[in-house]
This record gives C-alpha cells, structure tokens and sequence, in this order.
C-alpha cells in the first residue's frame, strides 16, 4: 500500500514539476535548462509527499494543494545548487549525475537556483493556488516556508555549516545545525499541509514535532550511510564527511550508537502521529521506511 | 518640495529596513552581518520610494504598504549581492564601498543573497503586511515582484547579461536585457503600489508603461554616467564598460544620440503619469531628476 501512495504521489508531483518548466528549445544551455536539469531528474520528493500527506490526513484534498509542494520541492532544490557550489560544499556530483554547476557553468547554477527560490513564491501566489485554497491559506502557507527557508532555517543551518567545517563542533551544535539544514524545510512541508487544509495550530505543532524528529532521524541516517554504504549505492561520493574532517553523529557517535539514536528519533517521530488518527498509516509506514533506508 | 518628500520615504525606509535585520552582536563575520552591510547603506532607495508613491497616489497609505516596499529593496540588493560575484560580473567594488563577497567571502556573500530574497517573501507574506491591506492584495503583490524578480524578468535579464557579454549583440537585445534585468523589478515596484492601494488593472497598466519609459531611460543615462562620469562623482569604477567591450547605449547610439533617446523615454515616461492626476506632480518631478542626475 505504502508503495502505490508513493507511485500515485510521485506521478502527480513529475507531471506538475514538469509543467512549470516546460522543454527549452534546441539551446539547452540557459537557466531554464539548468533550472530542469536539477528539479526533474531524481529526488525523492520526500517534502513534497509529506506536504500532501499531511493536507490529506488533516481531511484536505493533496491534489488541491500540489502547487504548494512544487514550491517546497523547488526550496529544496535551489538549496542543493548553491550548497554544491565551489564557494560553499564544492561538490562535483549529486544524486549520481555531474553536479548544476559542473554542467552549465557557476553563472547559471547561481541564477537557476536563484530562479528557483523566486518561482517556488511566484507559484504559492499565483492564481491556481489561490483559487485553490484561498488567499488566507496561501498566505499563511508561503509566510511558514518563507520563515524555514530563510536565515533562522535552512541558510542559517547553512551558515553554521559553513562556520563549522574545518574546526572541532560539539554534538549540540551539530543538531542544531541539522535542525536548520534539514529539519527546517521538511518541518515547513508538514506544517504547510496542515496549514493549506485549514487544520488548526495544534496539528500544525503536532505536525512540527514530528518533523523535528523525523528530520534528525533522517539526517543520522544519512551519516550513516555515508560511512557505510558504497558509491555505487548511493550515487554519490561517500566517505565524504570523513574526508572533509567533517563532524556526523557517526564520528560523535560511533555507528552502534548513531543507529540507536536513530531508531529513538524514528519511534518520537512515529508516537507524534497517533495526534492524526488511523489515517496517518501511511505516514507511519512511510517514516519507518525513510529512516530505516539502505540507500 | 520633491526634496522634503523623498526624504520623508528615505527616513521611513532606513528605519523599516532597519527594524528587519537587528543589530548582530560583536560576531560579525556571519549572513545577518553581510545581509546588513549590502541593505543598510547605500542606495537611493528608488524602487521602493516608487512603490510607497504609486501607492499614494492610488489612493492607498504608503506608510501601511512599506513592508512591501522594503521587500522590494531587499530584492534589489541580493540581486546586487549576486551579480558581483566572481562568477558573475566579479566586481570588486559596489557604491564607493568593497563589495559583499570581498568583505565576507563568496559563501556568505552567496547565502547573504538568498537569505534577501526568502526574506522579502517571508515580509510580504507576514502578519504585518497581511493584516495591513489583506490576505488578497497582499498575495497580489507578492505574485506581482515573483513574476518580474523571476526567470522571466530580472534574472531573464541577467542571463541576456551572461550570455551576451564578449559577443556581439544587437541593440535590440540590449534592450531586451534592460526591460528584464532593470525595468522589470522598477515595474513590478510601480505595479505593486498600484495593486495595494487597491486600484484597478488600468491603473496598473499604466504604471507598468511608466516603469518600462522610466526604467530604459535610467539605464541609459547609467550608459552614459559611465562614460563620461569620474570614480570620485559615481563611487564606483568608471568606462568598465568600455573596458569590458560591453556593449552600450553609449556605445550603440553616441553619446548624443544616446542622450536624446533617455530624453525621450524620460518624457514619455512623465506623460504616462498624466493618468494619475494632479497628485503625480512629485512622481513627475522625481522621473525628471532621476533621469536628469550626473551621479
């Protein structure tokens, strides 16, 4: 069943995706290339599904709100592009493929991303979204992805990421900037479900719980698997952390310990969805599977 | 009379813009900091000063509409931020003073800009702005700046920019690239102003071929300050464009012909203000002066 939802989701969500940027011409090397070149090829859609998800347990309609979770997608993948800049992670691949920058040059990575943060707004404000949901809900939608994109969130996670590398940070500040980096925008996706199906401020709190936990979970996970998992696997560079000196739960930790914390964060985030009744199975289920992945 | 007035919209502006990015403490090497250093000091402030009088003379209070003003301001400055990058034009200097990357570093120069442009929306979309004019014309007027600021406007614009530059381009396309990377986002200022003071789509209309005479006619005379002005007058370096073999105006038109056609566009400009009545009399004086300055 998780299986199907997540075929049905991730359907919707390519079509959408792809409808706001339509095929270029012959001259593939603009922004709106680039702009394709990340947004619609791989990813998992995780916050996008999640913002559907939490719509349609709150008793909204996902398809109503697929505008939303573009632009949530869209975030997350401006953030991407600019995180494998020279300047910021100099990072040549992403998702097994040459990273933004490496296929159409730093000028139109930069804009591409730049270009993606102002459609993901110019998409939440547009006519569809706000005759879909009212212009009440929009508002409020956009204002809790703004608020967790922006310097108390995900660039504030980025700016202690930045500060940190290369010198000794503690466990706190390394969750804390996960919080940032990671949980913030998956938080947003969460809340902004809640939010556009006109749940009240204890789901969306409730939904922001979750999130917190899920978020790390998600994170650890992600160290895990990169001290353990092959590059063939995961399609991308691993060892890296290690060969950056960069700190993880794993070097904190050790790897017995990173994955019982872990499995305790997966079980918090899970606990959190009883608040949403028998209707969050499949978020359940879907959490589990997210935090207990190989790749 | 316009001097009084503009300093009454300059005061309020530093003193908003201000209120938005608090004070960092004595870390100041960080993302608040450079976010800071590029909004906070320079700028004429013309965009959103555009905004607060379109909306005056709309009808509308520009004091309760200056959250979107500011966020126009701070579109304007991460497009600054970004496109002295040294990926981009790589320039050293921005108004007399070190550009932001050359003060920060490139990374928080880079997450200083988009920080910027996820605040303007977070503002737009906020409590305040919300409950000054409403959920309706306040998603309105966030659609009107994603639009321009977007892939189809101002970041269109700079990729004209990249694209053309070390080739030959006609003055069409010069052209082209300045309605995009210039006017769009004056445009979307004028517009906006309309929008929230709650006039109709003729009005807007209106305003948006004001913005499109005003904005050529000011990068014209940008041209030509360019050309002929002093690094000590402009605070910044002079005949880079030359320097560049970039193309101009200046360099298409002459300098006389370039300076009858700014004159030109200044005056439709004004004529387009006609429609706003006897109260566009400083929107018309301001045109005059702007499209008239020597620095």
């Amino acid at each position: 069943m998780t299986e199907e939802r997540l075929q049905y989701y991730q359907t919707m969500l390519e079509a959408k995706l792809n409808s706001y940027l339509p095929e270029t011409g012959p001259q593939q090397a603009d922004v709106a290339a680039a702009m394709r070149y990340s947004l619609l090829e791989g990813g998992k859609r995780i916050r996008p599904i999640l913002l559907l998800e939490f719509c349609r347990v709150c008793g909204g309609n996902p398809e109503k709100v697929l505008p939303f979770a573009c632009a949530v997608e869209m975030i997350h993948t401006y953030s991407l592009i600019h995180d494998d800049l020279p300047c910021m992670d100099d990072d040549n691949m992403r998702r097994g493929r040459p990273s933004n920058h490496i296929m159409f040059g730093e000028a139109s990575a930069l804009l591409a991303g730049d270009a993606l943060l102002t459609m993901a707004f110019e998409i939440m404000s547009g006519e569809e979204a706000v005759s879909a949901v009212g212009a009440e809900r929009a508002i409020k939608a956009a204002n809790i992805l703004a608020f967790r994109a922006g310097a108390a969130g995900m660039i504030g996670g980025q700016q202690i990421d930045l500060m940190s590398e290369g010198r000794g940070i503690t466990l706190d500040i390394l969750r804390t900037m996960d919080e940032k980096k990671t949980g913030a925008l998956i938080s947003a996706a969460c809340r902004m479900g809640c939010a556009l199906a006109g749940a009240g401020a204890e789901k969306e709190e409730a939904a922001g719980r979750y999130a917190w936990a899920m978020g790390l979970a998600f994170q650890i996970v992600d160290d895990i698997l990169d001290a353990t998992g092959t590059e063939e696997e995961l399609g991308k560079p691993v060892h890296s952390d290690a060969g950056r000196d960069k700190n993880t739960y794993v070097s904190f930790l050790g790897l017995s310990e990173a994955s019982t914390e872990a499995q305790r964060l997966t079980k918090a985030a899970v606990d959190e969805l009883d608040s949403f009744g028998a209707e969050a199975t499949f978020l359940k289920e879907l959490t589990e599977e997210l935090c207990t992945r190989r790749k």
